[in-house]
């Protein structure tokens, strides 16, 4: 994975001029200014790391990955695994509720599973993934962005996957599992038990070889993540170097994502939060890395769900900041007192 | 005004068939009970107030009031009064955001100008409107809404309506002008304090006639409200009779249907909070209303800008509900451990 880190430490930064022409052109438009709050900083967000202005949102992507976990045998879902594959039909049918957010939004759906038929191996007894295995991981998220694009949203689906989100988080911030497992799909309080204990068991069958420990973030990944969460790390990484802004989903998404802020800092500053999940360590998440949600539901569905509900938003950005006269178009007086 | 409170007293309740219909349909829908968070209540608000399921967001109206202000006189605004009109005609124009926001969420827009060349009274030295005056633009907002109407967002424009919004306010739940007045479009801190002299001088002059005090709201948004005010009053209850669910916009908005809560409980069930203003006052408000906002993006622009963006949110809400695959359709194992 030395070329992964490499990539990091060369990752384009923002275009200071199209971020600064979109904040002049705000102070101009017929509105007090400020007075559309985060949506002029997203209009100015979005032409910073399209690298123009004004930027636009014709191409929006919707990348949901789906992968399988050997630690769903441990008992950590209220579904069994093979769920993945029957949601993935779903999703190819149109009857999962991503299709429906991605159809009300003009957004394009994409669905990656990820060798389901070969979970990962269960982390409480060995690493999830070899390294061949997460390169691989790796290159199918990459391989689902593609320059051109104008934003990317990333997803996923997988029966057990916020338990390995729960043990990369701890690897990556540390904590136990207690701190960071949640209801996912709506354990009972047994099952709730079953992914601390599972999480437990991989922190201290990992130890060593964790980030928190050794700070090598992309190990960790390895070790406790899933292929679904390596695609996410992947694909927004990718998206990083296209200059594609991108919008993270929920809890998994996030600690995906998190890897590539660990590894290297600002290696997040192409993403937005595009909500706050339900489950409680995503908050704690949003914080480590610095992300303020754009949306609060109560959402904890996943499937790129939360994220592609905030594209309206940054639709409604771009939308007032390219189509609003200015106060010289309009005759209006911007003369404060 | 006696008419009024006899209608506030006849007021249609929600149909609970269509809600429980709408809550039954998500529990087989493909996904984990719960997990849509605030989108599947949101399903079921509509139904329930709609009167059907499923329920539909074909006809989205946004009604736009304007009106101007006796008050404007007393430097509480950072901008001149004449900006009323210089904006409705930005709004016919289509150069303002709610016209953006209007199109980008395929939602008609009306713009209702209140006699803009003829402001209310400056309600530090009288009523800010007569009885007739009042009833006009209680009347000119229930005009603005119609039979058919799946949905209506409320909204307003008004130099210095920040100020008789904050009157109002302090008139229908207590407090100081300095409890309730914030920057609005931006004044500064000598601005800020003249609006609180103003609303704590229009608290001493109407004492006695004003509601918090004579259990009389209406009477309150005569004396210190102001016709678009008003007539946000009268679209709401319109709507709520006409089983049209409402959205409200931010600070101004809720001030004016606050009318309709406080004159009789439950009277904004049919409504939600769009959003979450930037203005302080905006949060105080809704705890006294108990509506708990969709969005909160620092927004405080008025023009029904808030309550616009939130249309997405109920689109997505309604696209989820309608359009998703049953377990039973998708053939997806729905069974719990």
């Amino acid at each position: 994975m030395r070329d992964f880190n490499e990539r990091l430490k060369r990752l384009p930064g923002p275009d200071r001029a199209s971020a600064d022409a979109a904040a002049a052109r705000q102070q101009r438009l017929t509105k007090p200014p400020g007075s559309l709050g985060r949506l002029e900083a997203l209009a100015a967000w979005l032409a910073a790391w399209q690298g123009r202005h004004p930027p636009r949102l014709d191409r929006v992507r919707i990348a949901v990955f789906a992968g399988n976990h050997g630690v769903a045998t441990r008992g950590v879902s209220a579904y069994p695994a093979e769920v993945t594959v029957q949601m993935v039909a779903n999703f190819r049918a149109g009857g999962a509720a991503i299709n429906q957010l991605a159809r009300a939004t003009g957004a394009e759906l994409v669905v990656i599973p990820l060798e389901l038929e070969r979970p990962t191996a269960d982390f409480t007894a060995a690493p999830a993934m070899s390294e061949a295995e997460l390169r691989q991981a790796l290159e199918a998220g990459a391989d689902a962005v593609e320059a051109g694009l104008d934003l990317l949203c990333v997803g996923e689906m997988g029966i057990a996957n916020t338990t390995a989100a729960a043990a990369l988080a701890a690897a990556l911030f540390g904590g136990k599992g207690a701190d960071w497992v949640g209801r996912g799909t709506g354990v009972d309080d047994a099952g709730l038990a079953r992914k601390a204990a599972a999480v437990d068991a991989a922190l201290a069958l990992h130890g060593g070889a964790l980030a928190g420990r050794s700070g090598n973030p992309l190990e960790a990944l390895r070790r406790v993540g899933g292929r679904e969460l390596a695609a996410i790390a992947g694909a927004v990484l990718r998206a990083r170097e296209l200059r594609i802004p991108a919008v993270l989903d929920g809890f998994v998404s996030t600690a995906a994502a998190a890897v590539l802020a660990k590894a290297q800092a600002g290696a997040l500053d192409h993403c937005v939060a595009g909500h706050r999940s339900a489950e409680a360590g995503h908050t704690r998440l949003l914080d480590h890395i610095a992300l303020k949600p754009l949306l609060d539901l109560g959402m904890r569905l996943g499937e790129a769900s939360g994220a592609a509900l905030a594209i309206g938003i940054l639709r409604a950005a771009v939308a007032t900041h390219t189509g609003m006269a200015t106060f010289e178009q309009a005759g209006v007086s911007d003369k404060g007192r």
